[in-house]
């Protein structure tokens, strides 16, 4: 959206000082049903909207005010439409789980943001309990709360876990150790793409827990074993012998100073054909500016939430971390689902 | 802002879905002093501004890398300037009293706004305690709520204010009843402007005796008084024999039922000659859209805090108010100060 005359400017400035108005305006226009009805109801007045959703003329006729001044709602002949933008409410998977994840997991905790950056500790998570970091409390928050964080972390991944297996099995490997494995999807893609090859998830233990219960149901457990850990309170060193180490959306949950302690520990664990394959999204690799802007604030989502010291990163801060650790990239790979970067490491000693 | 390609709606969407994390940002960025810093010194580096505001680097990092996705921060070989936008959250009267309004009086309870158009209550005055309007709850609200309230408040009627007076006066009138009178801005600018005039303010007790308050430290009591009342109960009479009533943003207060019971009390007090003065804001008397998006917004504040039933009107809902409670509109004045509208009414009868 180019900005150009100082009346842009102003309403600019204007839309961040209401943005909590936006997003609450927008929840109630998706939850009441009225982007829906104007969807499929093309020009509707706002008597046809109150009588077929059984809601007061006064309410929808603030949220249909509201609606055309962020330009949600086309406004013709007292009739209203769902605009273009307004789409995105209602039909596109990716605006909505970010809405959510908003929603369920930000927005109260949002306003610690400030004592978050000065304190460098996620104080936003503060709304949900007494947690250091979101990776110890994720077994424990409410449904909602937990149910948005894993929809919005699994719906990048998920689009970039198809493209990255073929590159990651071109060396056929038979063992993989899974550093942060979550909830299992990516063992569960390796397990289903490889008859043979085993898998090792490191991770939490309330995370094991889910993963191994998804294993189960998926009737993959027989090979894949799980190795109970925290990463955030510093490793010393990582079982051995694996013809792989994963790291997938695992490296921006970390300060500089422990990524780089992690890769260290990691290269101490990969023998001479070993591959360490990271799968991240980095600032400066993003091929549109809509995947640069939800990277940027989701960089916020670590300080105030995760652990107060992580982000989104520029390739060259990993990379760098890469070096400093002793190892070195052997390929890089961009592009991959929506907006990760594959980088391939390799052991130079 | 013209939106027109597929990504500008895109991106348009997700803004909306993370405008808690750019209100919050915004916000921080303001708190940590980043935003005067890089105006004051142009292309800063990111160590630069962390010496001298003594902030963490990763703190400054992920403030800097989200006000470049806001537009509110330029980038150029790693140095930082504050925008055009930027400019609106250090310098700007406006947008700083707007934003303090959105943090202070709304962000927590906005999250009710569905539930207040649900039920037309305003659910949101619920985190500040038990009361049924804001305008009984005023006198109590927190400290910083109470300011950033009334700071917001006057700020649009103060500019409005002296472009009113001499066409109120005009008729040289002997006596004013000033309706929702408030903390008594509009009585003490009547009795500077004319050293006879009297002003009867009729009001919530609680703002009475704000409007006491300052009509003493103003030395102006003499010609004053008061009329506790609480207009949202329902009111059945008013005193007689003023040459003008007035009402300043007050009607916007009400649901138009409500406004038409009001207009026909005020009528049964107005004289042969008496006349009514409405100064108010309207939708659709707006020069430019920043003033209208501002009071779009706005009309959700009303939803969610003040009564859960009033708004900022079109001007024709209270013109027709105006009509069926027998009641004439003599003359109507636009742009007004930053966008109010002035209609003098009289009784035909």
């Amino acid at each position: 959206m180019p900005i150009s005359t100082k009346l842009d400017y102003t309403l600019a400035a204007q839309k961040i000082a209401f943005a909590p108005f936006e997003f609450q305006a927008a929840k109630a226009m998706i939850e009441t049903g009225i982007l829906r009805y104007i969807r499929k109801n093309k020009w509707s007045s706002i008597s046809q909207i109150t009588e077929n959703l059984k809601l007061t003329e006064y309410g929808v006729t603030v949220l249909i005010e509201a609606g055309i001044a962020m330009n949600i709602i086309l406004e013709k002949d007292n009739r209203y439409a769902l605009s273009k933008m307004g789409m995105f409410f209602v039909c596109d998977k990716m605006t909505e789980l970010n809405f959510r994840f908003t929603d369920h997991v930000c927005y109260k905790g949002l306003e610690h943001l400030g004592e978050s950056i000065r304190k460098g500790k996620p104080d936003g998570l503060m709304v949900f309990g007494k947690w250091t970091t979101i990776y110890e409390a994720l077994a424990d928050l409410p449904d909602n709360t937990r149910r948005s964080w894993f929809n919005f972390d699994h719906f990048y991944s998920d689009q970039a876990f198809p493209e990255a297996l073929p590159i990651v099995f071109k060396c056929s490997p038979k063992n993989i150790l899974d550093i942060g494995g979550n909830t299992g999807r990516w063992a569960i893609e390796c397990l289903r793409y490889s008859d043979t090859v085993k898998v090792v998830i490191a991770d939490h233990e309330g995370q094991l827990k889910d993963a191994e219960s998804n294993l189960r149901k998926e009737n993959l457990l027989e090979r894949a074993s799980f190795y109970p850990t925290d990463f955030l309170k510093g490793i010393q060193k990582l079982p051995k012998g694996f013809d792989i180490i994963w790291m997938s959306q695992f490296l921006c949950c970390f300060s500089e100073e422990e990524i780089q302690n992690i890769l260290h520990v990691a290269k101490g664990s990969l023998g001479k054909n070993s591959r360490l394959f990271i799968l991240d999204t980095f600032l400066d690799k993003q091929k549109n500016p809509v995947a640069e802007y939800i990277l940027r604030m989701t960089s916020l989502y670590f300080t105030c939430f995760a652990n107060g010291n992580s982000k989104v990163y520029h390739s060259n801060t990993i990379i760098n971390c890469i070096k400093k650790a002793g190892l070195a990239v052997k390929k890089e790979t961009n592009h991959i689902g929506l907006g990760h970067t594959l980088l391939e490491c390799i052991n130079p000693d």
